[in-house]
């Protein structure tokens, strides 16, 4: 069944509010195997919803509208919807009684507005809204499924759980997951990835990247649970052989939080000494509820003197070869490593920019140290973008080369 | 003119993402006196991408894509749109030079795929893409305009911007500021505003929430400059008359860099000490560039162990008043201000939840401390929401209470 998703309203339109509906409506649909191929939004106008709707019944076999079912003059999505297929609306008298009954529980008087809410079409099934007051509709039409739902993400949410989804379930089941990488262009992965990519639509492959990070997204679909579960796990399996290194969550994790776990998981403690990052890494791994097990503190040292006097890197050091180095970056992991005791140390220095680069050390030029009881290294990046780029390539490296040690330790 | 939004691409349409580029493109568009009708998205399928385009071609006059103009397979907008227009594609070679110079640039080779992005319709406009190596394309056909655009929302934002307003911004002068407010919440804000924000559609007044901040975005049109910097300038004055207090910036500053101004101005060096936002502040301090002019070093004492050894809080007060109290605020800001030598430190300690709350020290209880040589003071918030909210907001009240300090020194 191919689904099209109608948000009628001014408040999408007019960008007052994002479009949550369409999205939640997308990811349960997917879910029971229901596949959306359109979202469209248009605001409250008769003549355009009508075209809307024409355009939707030639293109899918399932329309559902959220709002537009609420009591006021720019209320009109179950009147039009109705027009357009030439259904006559008719008084429910049931409906005109819950109604009734919402209003007299809440201590509120009905409005004979209200009452417009209690016509639904002919041969259509009216939709009991728990919540609020606007009944939902269901239409089936020539081999086609209308569905009318209110515009309120809490009411629209539990009337499309509790009574839609027994309507319009399929027998096929859809699973997803998501891999993430990191470390490699989205082309380059596609490049590597054709053949799994292009075997056919089930199931779909999709990658999206964002700065440094390429997602590639999963979705199986099937009559049995089983058959799903496998398809599924066998091309993991088969990405994973091209690419196992490069894949830092088989399960839509930010690579902090594979951080985080690693930490947790055997017991260590950890502390951030940060200068072009500003504060990015520590501020990132605090997002996780938690931390604080695994986290002792984080020093972001801007200025020269606080590289020395917080970390104890030597002024001959900053001197020789400049605070952006490989040098500067191991003499700050160590040195925090030695004041805090922690099992795991990392520091970043670099330069992000705008200004201050040159030949030998250009914009992008960033070093990250890590120090252990064990070892102390660092490693060099050339990184591209804005200033803002530049610090989130730096802090997503940063943590991936923590992951990298983690796994050996 | 009308315009619809078409939105390419999978992660909207399997619900992966939000579509915050169709609602950024409507409030800009909006903003400039371009009345939007649809939005409309779809995935990356060819046949349909096609008969969208015609639909839209039927009912507006302005169609802006975004997405789909990557190096990969399933990037085809700019293919699809050209074949829909009988339009042939050339090889642009200044396009393909600029995409080789970024890869030169950012020390990465080149892959075919990426040659694809350097090919534009005939009679076309190509648009450079500051940012990312995927360039937009505008093109003016029978009257309509069609805008493709790149699906990542920086670089999407950043072109629009700069490159598309004025390729389609009406024959008027435009001028727009936006007013950024704390402390005020967005119905009280209207309220206050009601007259002014209905007294016409000239200029057009929009409030936009978001976690603690609201903008008053202000859209002034006329035919010549005086007159257009005269309404703007009348309306700002109105607007300031009421909540003077409540504004940080008339030129849609961020908080931060209204400290950043002040500090510098008035040649002021800063430091942090952060506990429950945990380097959010140096964080989001660093990202504006010159900031090593004014900022020193941020600490993020997390452990209790590393708030006495850092900012030399004692035993006593963790004992006695427990970490989140007003009296760890103060020492640490006390601690922090002696131990780096800076005109003015800051600390924060709070609970962000999720867990740890209870009826004395609820979630979402923060203490921000401020020291200077003269004042030592340190204020309670209580702040709603999640984890990251908790922390953004207590991010944005420590800025407010930096920029009133500093206001007065």
């Amino acid at each position: 069944m191919r689904a099209e998703i109608i948000t009628v309203g001014s408040e999408i339109i007019l960008g007052s509010i994002l479009n949550t509906n369409a999205q939640y409506l997308t990811r349960r649909l997917g879910e029971i195997g229901i596949e959306v191929l359109y979202h469209t939004s248009l605001k409250d106008n008769k003549e355009q919803l009508k075209q809307v709707i024409k355009t939707g019944l030639k293109r899918a076999d399932l329309l559902i509208f959220t709002g537009g079912l609420g009591p006021t003059g720019d209320d009109f999505t179950k009147e039009v919807v109705s027009e357009t297929l030439g259904l006559k609306l008719y008084l429910d008298k049931n409906i005109k009684n819950n109604i009734q009954n919402y209003f007299n529980k809440n201590n509120k008087s009905m409005t004979p507005n209200n009452i417009k809410q209690a016509y639904i079409p002919e041969g259509s099934k009216s939709i009991k809204n728990d919540i609020g007051t606007a009944p939902g509709i269901f239409i089936e039409w020539e081999n086609k499924i209308l569905v009318l739902l209110p515009g309120p993400p809490r009411e629209m949410q539990h009337m499309f759980n509790k009574y839609i989804i027994p309507l319009i379930k399929q027998d096929c089941i859809m699973k997803e997951t998501t891999i993430k990488t990191i470390g490699i262009g989205e082309s380059h992965l596609e490049t590597i990835l054709k053949d799994i990519i292009n075997s056919g639509d089930n199931p779909t492959i999709a990658t999206y990247a964002s700065e440094g990070i390429v997602d590639i997204k999963i979705v199986a679909k099937g009559n049995n649970e089983d058959y799903v579960n496998t398809l599924l796990r066998q091309t993991i399996e088969k990405i994973k052989d091209r690419i196992a290194e490069n894949i830092y969550s088989y399960n839509n994790e930010t690579i902090e939080e594979v951080v985080y776990k690693l930490l947790k998981e055997n017991k260590l403690k950890i502390a951030f000494a940060e200068s072009c990052t500003g504060g990015l890494i520590t501020s990132r791994f605090t997002k996780i509820p938690g931390v604080s097990e695994v986290f002792d503190r984080g020093i972001v040292t801007y200025s020269n003197i606080s590289k020395m006097k917080e970390l104890n890197v030597k002024k001959h050091t900053l001197d020789k070869y400049g605070a952006v180095s490989k040098e500067v970056a191991l003499e700050m992991a160590k040195g925090l490593l030695e004041k805090t005791n922690v099992d795991i140390a990392l520091s970043t220095t670099g330069l992000a920019g705008p200004t201050n680069g040159d030949e030998n050390k250009p914009i992008g030029l960033v070093f990250i140290g890590i120090a252990t009881k064990e070892e102390l290294i660092a490693k060099e990046f050339r990184l591209s973008g804005d200033r803002t780029s530049v610090q989130n390539k730096a802090s997503l490296n940063a943590f991936n080369e923590l992951r990298k040690i983690l796994l050996n330790m």
